[in-house]
């Protein structure tokens, strides 16, 4: 007999046909009431036993988080809130789950404790939701991107350099610690090492992505990218999952479109997508909120918060208008800001982002025109010398959840920012070849995966996100 | 004016309006005539200059490589192999590209040229259109995953043991070599580096995506992978990105169909969506093997190539059988074989695995059932105690293209095999946790993703179908 899902059963209407669901029991009340669950969907199927007729071993083995094989009749519900059932005419156990001993027990457990069971925290109702919206908002991704003209590129994960300096990286070697060989001067003979090179893990793929971009035109990453950074906090991993497009001939302007128009259209899918796991989550953030005083709660659902998005169009304001903003207003007046605004060129944080999109503007929000100095050297220089053509595009609940800029296209200009810089230009010399030989404005931006799966999932943990978070440590599974 | 793509125009019909367009000069002939290309297809289309309206100067900067904005008339083209043309009336150069110093000349480079130029050469027909069928083929490969309720799983890239045993590994660390920290027994002291033990770059995500399924039920990962092995081949990379579906409930035939019905999706999706870069890259392949003695020469064409997996039923043959066919064959009897068949428990090798698709079935061919002693600790042993339930995918040209297996999911005999092969148990409690709770038959496989590009384009060398190729003493980019 054919296998079905329970996804498939729960809107199937071919009652009293004969069907075949594996899966594992999330509950068994009343010695009659299987809730089975098999992973397509965050809803059970109810499976009804017939105990009088079935014996009593296997009857003890239906314990929460064994596997079963179930055959049955489909039939219309009795019970509130759920149109089939299966009537259960053969039950065979498949693997057992002793419950003295299953820690996923259908009970509350911390998030902690999950955390340290992350193999087997995806069996909650909670997490499968989760990562089937993160598979969801995956696709999103690359439809997005394939069905508008880009490629994607698999920029490398192992890189040569820390020319980006995006911060703290981690070395890869295979070097035995503390036996590496060294050089006549006692430095280390990196020339000995598998790449004959210090190499690091990488912290971002766009300047390859924009050797790419120079040649295909429209581009994107989509993989993994690490920081070394010592920071235990809810929205900081070490390993995450960044996007970045990166576009020939397109400029500023042309990349806050395509950062609106994209955020907009895979939130939009995972709305149409993911229906029942969004109010799954939806109903346990109002839960949890519940629990924080009134000022703290949020006043949006989970899903209200995605349609703020999608329907809304990002407000673009340039980062001294910014500042006026945030010098004149409430918070900043009344000293309830931690980090006070006192004059242009501070580096904004997510107080004032968060300020901006949900107490001024009321809408998400795209800051543009950054000062220079607080900025990558790979930035477009503005005329006036001072600012450079950089973009945050800021979330309600979140501040900055994705950062890009047109790029710096002309030779002279960015050799001299390297130099400025400290960068040894050795080490770009690729980088410096895309504006000697056919340069072109271009632009792109960088998104990193995991806060944008915390904005459309709800989760106030970053770690919970991902399935097998990296984080100082921490390098479990 | 609305900035037209290449593709889009060279398919328009709009003759006698104005167009723009924007792009980089392949070619330049006859002071009027350039062939313009901006990466969106591999297709240049022609603009024909008014070159004694043009002056001097600019006529001498149009040059292969210079980016271009052009605006001008579409009309049909008088040219042989073109349906339209533009006829220019603005042309201004964005980005110069100095004929004596550009690298990439509308002449023939060495491959090996071209990989030390791995940022320009995606500048050729060559490179291009391999990395468009690249990204085309990820995308098949998340969109049949996702038609069929997988759901994506991102596998981590650091981890913390070496179970698989797949091969030698990167170490990760945050140390400076020469000067790790030592515990009182002058060993190094791992709870001070990063991750707080040893770390290394993963060789495979399954172990982990198996966690997974027995939730989700079907997941895949696709994400990169890396070996530490000193191979200066042209089958093998440092880092390459992997497939690895991983299913629920699903034995090894279920696993044989899922292999044979996703290879034939994602091939069958490029020769739907690559047809111009398909047709370039056939043509390339067959002029290079021209030049190749008689009898090495492929008996297929690139498209036929793809078409005898696409139409094909793969040949389901048990090892015994196949050692059977092997040992009796004429190259075994002839000794032509490099590595003779002379028993059962031999591993076969790249040579003997053509052989079988090649001479003797004739099709893409799956074997099963191979011994025990030569694959890895998770696999399913079968009743006979010395065969397992292991299945490769054989390709023409290639050999093994993919690998995988039912797991053995009874918990004494995974326990047993994990002792008798010397791994420590106690770094895969997690994984033997999967057999302790709700423990079920499922299977996977892994299939390395730049041999698939590989066939799919015809290249003869991995490090020429992946961006940034990682290999012994090269990490340059």
């Amino acid at each position: 007999m054919m296998i079905s899902s329970v996804s498939e059963l729960l809107v199937s209407d071919k009652f009293l046909q004969e069907v075949q669901v594996k899966g594992w029991v999330r509950t068994f009340r009343s010695n009659r009431f299987i809730a089975l669950n098999d992973g397509s969907t965050i809803k059970n199927i109810q499976c009804v036993v017939d105990f009088e007729n079935t014996d009593e071993n296997t009857l003890k083995r239906i314990a929460t988080g064994a596997a079963v094989n179930i055959k049955g009749t489909l039939i219309e519900s009795q019970g509130r809130g759920q149109t089939v059932e299966i009537q259960v005419s053969e039950l065979e156990i498949l693997g057992d789950s002793n419950p003295d001993e299953y820690p996923i027990q259908p009970k509350k457990h911390s998030m902690e404790f999950l955390r340290e069971n992350a193999h087997l925290r995806v069996r909650t109702n909670t997490f499968s939701a989760v990562m089937r919206v993160r598979s969801a908002l995956s696709f999103a991704v690359h439809k997005y991107f394939q069905e508008n003209g880009f490629n994607y590129v698999n920029t490398p994960i192992v890189t040569g350099s820390d020319a980006e300096g995006a911060g703290e990286m981690f070395r890869v070697t295979t070097f035995e610690p503390n036996d590496a060989p060294t050089t006549e001067d006692g430095g280390v003979d990196y020339s000995q090492d598998f790449f004959g090179k210090e190499t690091n893990l990488t912290v971002s793929g766009q300047l390859e992505a924009e050797t790419f971009a120079m040649a295909l035109g429209k581009v994107y990453t989509f993989g993994p990218t690490f920081r070394a950074e010592n920071s235990n906090t809810t929205r900081h991993l070490a390993e995450f999952w960044m996007i970045e497009p990166e576009v020939a001939f397109c400029d500023l302007d042309g990349n806050m479109d395509l950062s609106e128009d994209f955020i907009k259209s895979v939130l939009a899918y995972v709305l149409e997508h993911c229906k029942d796991d969004l109010a799954f989550l939806e109903q346990r953030l109002t839960q949890e909120e519940k629990s924080k005083p009134q000022a703290e709660r949020s006043e949006m659902t989970l899903i209200e918060k995605l349609h703020f998005v999608v329907d809304n169009n990002f407000k673009r304001v340039s980062y001294t208008e910014a500042i006026d903003i945030l010098r004149n207003s409430k918070p900043n007046k009344k000293k309830k800001f931690q980090f006070p605004i006192n004059e242009w060129g501070a580096d904004l944080q997510s107080e004032h982002e968060r300020y901006l999109v949900e107490k001024h503007f009321k809408c998400p929000v795209i800051l543009f025109d950054y000062p220079a100095n607080i900025k990558a050297f790979y930035m477009r220089l503005n005329d006036d010398g001072k600012t450079v053509r950089a973009m945050d595009v800021l979330f309600p609940g979140i501040g900055e959840i994705a950062g890009g800029s047109q790029r710096e296209e002309r030779y002279d200009v960015l050799l001299d920012k390297i130099k400025t810089m400290g960068i040894d230009e050795k080490e770009l010399w690729w980088y410096l070849d895309l504006r000697k030989f056919g340069t072109a404005v271009h632009s792109g931006f960088g998104l990193g995966f995991e806060r944008l799966v915390q904005f459309a999932t709800g989760m106030g943990n970053i770690r919970d996100v991902i399935p097998f978070p990296r984080t100082p440590q921490n390098a479990e599974f």
